[in-house]
């Protein structure tokens, strides 16, 4: 491959800005902006300019390099797709309002691909027909559509976006399992190389249906997802994926259940302060409709029910809150006092918190009484215990019981086993060793590529601006000239013989622009290394700046190079 | 860079057809599917397999190192775009059915960027302020979208498809020729890298407006664009960009106009036949209406008006055919017996064949009657002297008269000075050196990247299946490895030290298909160098096959090594 030539800023379209744009809310979104990396085209869509397409260039190739390495073929399917394959499993309608929709000339349905696994799972029905067909892994890097309600943060969630997408086929699970880990290498792999931090969290597998299902979480501010890290052992999820361990007690010494007059206590506040009792004494059910079914749910007064949990816990039914018609004719459902103890008519589900022996103060199902000494297990009992709780900082570990900790990331990477899901519903089948159809086990797999870029701006940048890892930086070194005649020779004379050594050389040679803009912009732009032509240009001296440590040592041309290029 | 692993044809998802598909009509479309590089995935939208896919980027890489040594600057623009900018240059109407339009969740209009002129242009509005800021050029190589009514010929001409578009920006006009120059050099280097055959053809500007404009055309049976060439000089060109020289004869000797009556010949052939004379005696004359104003075109009466042609000359003002009502209440145009010696109240544009001086014979303007010896310039004055006819096999040639050739072709890049059109509709200037604004001028220049592929494989294949040019081949060596384990070892091993040697190998170890299954594989997928692994594997020597020509050597293993690598 020839040398990058090298890259003049008086000829380069990237304009710095001093003040951070007035809709950048989040880092990364103010320093791509300023440094002249990025600019917005229209909500949640963007633009690369030219020293952003550099970085988004260097990601894709560390992500197609490690994707090769796992024996995984590169692909490229269409962004625009007919409607029917997506009818077929549903997400035509499914995905609501988040899939751009759009008609050709001639009336067909056809939408912006979001994820691709329909079309992968045809092309492969029509590429595969043998056990020997298999395993095949397919990836691509492919420009991706998602009409998000609001749009935020830049790059960090936009309407169209760079993302590397693979999907596996496998004949049994064992094959799908292996595939599996093979991703979830590779993943560390690449996210080692990209110098980002992350960690690998147990997810709930959400929308996308099947079984096991990890994300990749780079810990940041601007991050719209919560993780639960433990701070004692290897534990972090989603705080979805996190369960409270159900720990039964001994409740044989509980004086038996009773009712309590309890006027003016339309809330678990009112109820708990007029009984002197803390929030956590009381027991809260929640009454929502699974599949029209009323159903209750009961948690401890002083937590928040996650109404995602409770969804995934029911999925694929729906789940809905009942509203005031539901309670007609319903003589047993009593509002504001149920209480588990007489719904004999109502499945029952509770958070482990609520486990056998515990005693709760909760509706007597009496309108203005509760009952307290109800005990679980005694006076009702719990069709099902799901960790239905919005997690808290400070809740035990599942693993080791020390508090957690629940920090802020942003997802770059999400790897699901799909199972059958996507071949059921398009009739995947390869011939078997036995001569028969067998269907075929899936996965799928993202990278945020775009994505990616933002989050390594979130972790790296300090006060003065971007600061690139080595492999992503838009350059391997950025030569300024201060400014004089002489100066701007040598900066020139030095990015040649860099470009001649294979680096890829950005140089300051804007004449007019006064040194100290030349290092505040040096600075701002982030290459890793900056090598200056000022003070003593004249003897061919140079002065070698680390970017991120702001370590300085002066070196001759040839010393320049020499370091450099080792 | 690492080296890319050995691709086994065990792993690779790529089936190869004995027969073409039903549905495939031209040789590209036909090869690249029976070989497995590319499938439908509806109409007009494809999906590159593995091999496409490589082949694809192959050529992206050549077409980005040949635009980076120009100074061309690579950016990414969204294909998701914004109704605004394109309503006010116009194409938001003009695009017309082929432009897909889609709405976002809030009713905004957005459409799929068929090419970016606009956002390219608002970019530069927002990044250019100075004269110091230009020239500049841009570039991406990214998925373009056009509702195509007959999307056809596969690759060749998809409704979504890879295209390389740049845009140019300059202060002056000769500053614009200079980057128009700049991408035509480029051009030459990138086909010509290619291995492309292929002709620049002087162009009219189309639909995209602005002045001069060429085409890169690739000779090929199933192209859609016919061009004129000529055999004895460099004159090569878009057939609506063949112009007949006005060449003024003598017509003082042609006796006076004279009526002569004509019944019953209602066309040309009639009228030709009833006076014994070639239709190409006559003058035809063609009533249209531009911009509501009736205008007459007069050709010679064995010639075909080129709509394409009249509509170009009155651009931007559109061009429609008269309608019967059009007739109405006007006793000066007699339908059928028009002649241009008799219009005092429309305007008269002719053909440069009907030159100051030749005689015709054409309506009198009164029903069953025409005239002879109507000479123009003495009988009728032109207004103005426009090439629209149809071009001929054998018509001049505008350089040296010798007869043109009409060709099929590709279009495979075109390269466009723009103007002010864009500036002038977005309002795009920069403070010139006067301090003043200035307005900026621009080019466009595209290259259809896939439909590059297409093309390559039009021009370079045989009868034995596709044949690529070592550039853009999916790998640099196709090793076979004929059946016997001891062949099998013997392949692989050789693959794994020409892979060590850094060269792209893809390794034929498929169990249980047969050699002559193998070898004819080989020759449909056309990588350049095919090494057999056969008869002699056990004495370690292998056939090198050279795809192109057939020559076969036997070599050791080291032989065959040192010879590829060289």
């Amino acid at each position: 491959m020839a040398n990058a030539p090298v890259q003049r800023m008086s000829q380069l379209m990237a304009k710095t800005l001093r003040d951070d744009p007035a809709d950048a809310e989040v880092l990364s979104h103010k320093l791509l902006v300023r440094a002249g990396y990025v600019r917005r085209t229209a909500a949640g869509i963007w633009s690369w300019l030219p020293l952003g397409k550099k970085v988004l260039s260097n990601v894709e190739r560390i992500v197609r390099e490690e994707m090769d390495a796992i024996g995984a073929q590169e692909v490229s399917l269409p962004a625009l797709l007919p409607r029917e394959p997506y009818e077929a499993t549903g997400r035509w309608e499914e995905y609501g309002a988040e899939l751009f929709r759009l008609k050709d000339r001639k009336g067909g349905d056809y939408l912006l691909g979001p994820t691709h696994e329909e079309i992968f799972t045809l092309l492969v029905k029509d590429q595969c027909t043998s056990y020997k067909d298999l395993p095949v892994i397919l990836y691509q890097i492919q420009t991706k559509f998602r009409d998000e309600a609001r749009p935020r943060a830049g790059i960090l969630r936009g309407r169209e976006f760079l993302m590397k997408d693979s999907y596996s086929f496998d004949l049994e699970d064992e094959g799908l399992a292996h595939s599996y880990a093979l991703h979830r290498q590779a993943y560390q792999r690449i996210f080692e190389r990209l110098g980002l931090d992350y960690r690998i969290c147990a997810a709930t597998a959400g929308a996308m249906g099947g079984s096991k299902s990890e994300e990749f979480l780079a810990p940041a501010e601007a991050g719209e997802d919560t993780f639960a890290d433990c701070p004692n052992c290897d534990f972090a999820a989603n705080t979805e994926a996190v369960s409270y361990v159900l720990k039964p007690v001994d409740g044989s010494a509980v004086p038996a259940a009773e009712e309590i007059p309890t006027p003016d206590t339309p809330t678990i506040e009112t109820l708990a302060a007029s009984l002197g009792v803390p929030a956590s004494a009381t027991l809260k059910n929640l009454l929502v409709k699974v599949d029209g079914e009323i159903v209750a749910v009961g948690v401890p007064g002083d937590r928040e029910v996650d109404m995602g949990k409770v969804e995934a816990h029911f999925a694929p039914a729906t789940v809905e809150m009942v509203t005031e018609t539901d309670f007609a004719g319903r003589a047993d459902l009593v509002r504001g006092y149920v209480g588990p103890q007489g719904l004999e008519k109502v499945g029952y589900i509770a958070d482990p918190r609520v486990a056998p022996g515990t005693a709760w103060i909760t509706g007597a199902n009496k309108e203005g009484l509760h009952a307290k000494n109800v005990v679980a297990g005694r006076d009702f009992e719990v069709d099902a215990y799901v960790d239905v709780v919005v997690v808290q900082d400070g809740d035990p570990c599942p693993k080791c019981g020390t508090g957690l900790t629940l920090d802020r990331a942003i997802e770059i990477g999400h790897i699901f086993q799909l199972g059958r899901k996507y071949a059921d519903a398009l009739k995947l089948d390869v011939l078997g060793q036995n001569g028969k159809p067998s269907r075929v086990t899936m996965g799928s797999y993202g990278i945020g590529v775009s994505r990616a870029v933002a989050a390594l701006a979130e972790q790296t940048a300090d006060e003065k601006g971007l600061c690139w890892s080595a492999e992503v930086a838009p350059a391997d070194v950025h030569v300024v000239a201060a400014g004089k005649a002489l100066q701007t020779e040598l900066a020139l004379e030095v990015s040649d013989k860099l470009a001649a050594a294979g680096l890829r050389v950005l140089v300051d040679d804007r004449a007019g622009v006064s040194p100290g803009v030349k290092f505040t912009d040096s600075e701002l732009i982030g290459v890793p290394k900056i090598l200056v032509a000022g003070r003593r240009a004249g003897e061919g001296v140079l002065e070698l700046k680390d970017r991120r440590t702001g370590e300085r040592e002066e070196l001759t041309v040839d010393e320049a190079i020499a370091r450099l290029s080792a």
